[in-house]
């Protein structure tokens, strides 16, 4: 991967992530009207590449907005007043999301888990046998705050389908990292950001609509900047109802290219390669990996810190004294956990890098470290 | 100005416009985590800038979002269920800012103009005088669909202060090419986009909040992405409450930069005397301005077609054979007028080129023009 290590700093956050040369560069290209025949083309190529990504014969759009704007998108067109959504919460992003139900006067229902833990299946069937009339599961299946993926999503998606319930998901920090074919898994809207695992800058978010999604949505109050039906409408002609960011649509129409060139088993493998050799290297530290082994993500990389040792000055060490930007945690657990991005153009430089890094931070903060160890044991993997 | 003619066309729309090198090579440095010092600093450059650009003391934000998501959240923070707010509509804009404040559950009390018309100060008083309970004043200071500006503006906002009623503003079109002290003017909410008259890329829209109207917004049931008053805790920092388009944060920045250095006054007087080139030309060529005289906006210059000729092909033909991209109309004069954007880097040079290839095209399509009379006028105005 053509990412830049000298210079510039390693940015290793849960997104935005480095972003190729190539991709950065495309938002150079001539400014264009967006109503014009060069814009079309362009979009037109981004939603075919966009279908390929999510695996979805259903529609794809584009929004100029924060994946958070993107999610808040999904659940004005699907949520209206009074409308009964179970909602598993396990982190920031779960909270967020039912938050946003809240404000649109929906009814969420609430699966509470503790930090670290996934939700599986079962606990979705169970909890819809107590409930009647909902409508809707919302489920975040990359909690970026914690580092857990929802690996039940698939049968949560045979669930929905046989209830006859809408799956929302909120794939903002997995969506190009790790398996998840919209249509096969049932999943009526799916967001994503541009910010993550695409390796593009952050600014857009991507929205899949399924076909019996429509047909709900058509009966929602819908907030005139989300309305899907009026994107579906513009789309039509390639076109999106307000004026789109578009250098960041040159950057993303780039990294997607970047996507089919690569394909997705490989990319997918790939994160999941470097994650390995990220948890192993955390464990040969001697830290504790912060989800349990089964809900491990392959995109976010979340660890306890040692409670021996400032956090904050972990990582200004690492970002002032070694270039390598780590995130600590988000929420309840924000003092507790250190987090890395493990998406885009991550490969076995920036993971050995990002190891090397912590590991020299932590031996300069006096943390016992066995010299080299934790490197070696990425490398192992790596190899 | 910077401008490149050579091998791109001349983005003469009313938006997005043509970029200068400058901000666009911005958009090119590093990718940083939004949590980090390096966006910190980042953000509060822009901040700095931004309260000069709209003359205020007051709070100033971007948002990741086209212009339509700026007004959008405008409206979200001040209107709740059953607000009556008066809004006068005389074009395209003006009817969606009435349509989002349906959408939330406003009550719109409509002052119905023709297109090309301005609403007075005279109107806006006689209507408060009926109504009673009113909340809000909301206007499009510049109708970008009709090329219209709202002189009235300052006395609009005089009655505003006096009847203790909120002033809503839309001047995403306008901001940054023609006079507005948001302080001044009693203006409590003022929506800009990143895409006019700033000369910088698509995809962030800017918002001034006065001191009083953060009362208001506090009892109003807020979206989560658009939330005026996370914004501002997160903005105690210098953050951003969702990743902010980072590339796009960049180009702000310089295109602020290129403001200041230029000065307001300067960039208001040139992008009056390049509309008023635009205008000789135009009734050189023998056509109609559409909005009367005193309505005539600085930033997007709107005439009527000739009624001999296809609208679409003399576009069609300005945009291949002489590579100068204008627009049509849009809403219900779409296929009336031609529109031209008078925004942003715009100088002598662009004039020119556009007047000429507009004359060329006409002339290639047999209407009668006078060999370089319209070039002749528009240099008449800006020697």
């Amino acid at each position: 991967m053509d990412c830049e290590f000298s210079e510039r700093s390693l940015i290793m956050v849960p997104g935005p992530t480095n972003v190729p040369e190539r991709v950065s560069k495309a938002m150079m290209k001539p400014m264009i009207s967006h109503r014009g025949p060069e814009f079309r083309a362009l979009y037109k190529g981004i939603i075919e590449n966009l279908r390929y990504l999510f695996q979805t014969e259903g529609e794809v759009f584009v929004l100029t907005a924060s994946g958070t704007g993107g999610v808040e998108c999904a659940v004005s067109n699907l949520v209206n007043p009074g409308d009964k959504v179970l909602i598993p919460v396990f982190g920031l992003f779960s909270e967020r999301m039912k938050e946003k139900i809240v404000r649109r006067g929906g009814s969420p229902l609430e699966i509470k888990l503790e930090y670290g833990e996934a939700p599986t299946a079962d606990q979705i069937e169970q909890r819809l046998e107590l409930e009647e009339d909902v409508k809707i599961i919302a489920i975040v299946y990359n909690e970026t705050s914690t580092g857990v993926t929802v690996r039940d999503l698939p049968e949560i998606g045979k669930i929905a389908k046989e209830r006859g319930l809408l799956l929302l998901v909120d794939a903002v920090s997995i969506l190009g990292g790790d398996t998840l074919p919209v249509d096969e898994w049932n999943v009526d809207v799916c967001v994503a950001g541009s910010q993550k695992c695409l390796a593009c800058p952050p600014g857009l978010s991507l929205i899949s609509v399924s076909e019996r999604a429509w047909k709900w949505i058509e009966r929602t109050k819908r907030p005139f900047y989300y309305d899907l039906l009026t994107m579906r409408s513009f789309q039509d002609r390639w076109e999106t109802p307000f004026t789109p960011a578009i250098p960041l649509f040159y950057a993303l129409d780039e990294a997607l290219k970047m996507i089919r060139e690569e394909g997705l088993e490989k990319r997918f493998e790939r994160h999941r390669v470097c994650s390995e050799a990220f948890y192993e290297a955390i464990e040969a530290l001697g830290l504790e990996v912060f989800p349990k082994k089964e809900a491990r993500s392959n995109t976010v990389i979340a660890f306890k810190r040692p409670t021996s040792v400032d956090g904050l000055e972990v990582r200004r060490l690492m970002r002032e004294r070694y270039k390598v930007v780590i995130a600590g945690g988000a929420g309840k657990v924000r003092d507790l956990i250190f987090r890395i991005g493990c998406m885009g153009t991550i490969s076995a430089p920036e993971v050995i890098t990002t190891v090397s890094a912590l590991e020299k931070a932590l031996a300069d903060m006096g943390y016992p470290v066995k010299d080299g160890a934790s490197v070696e044991a990425a490398k192992r993997l790596l190899s």
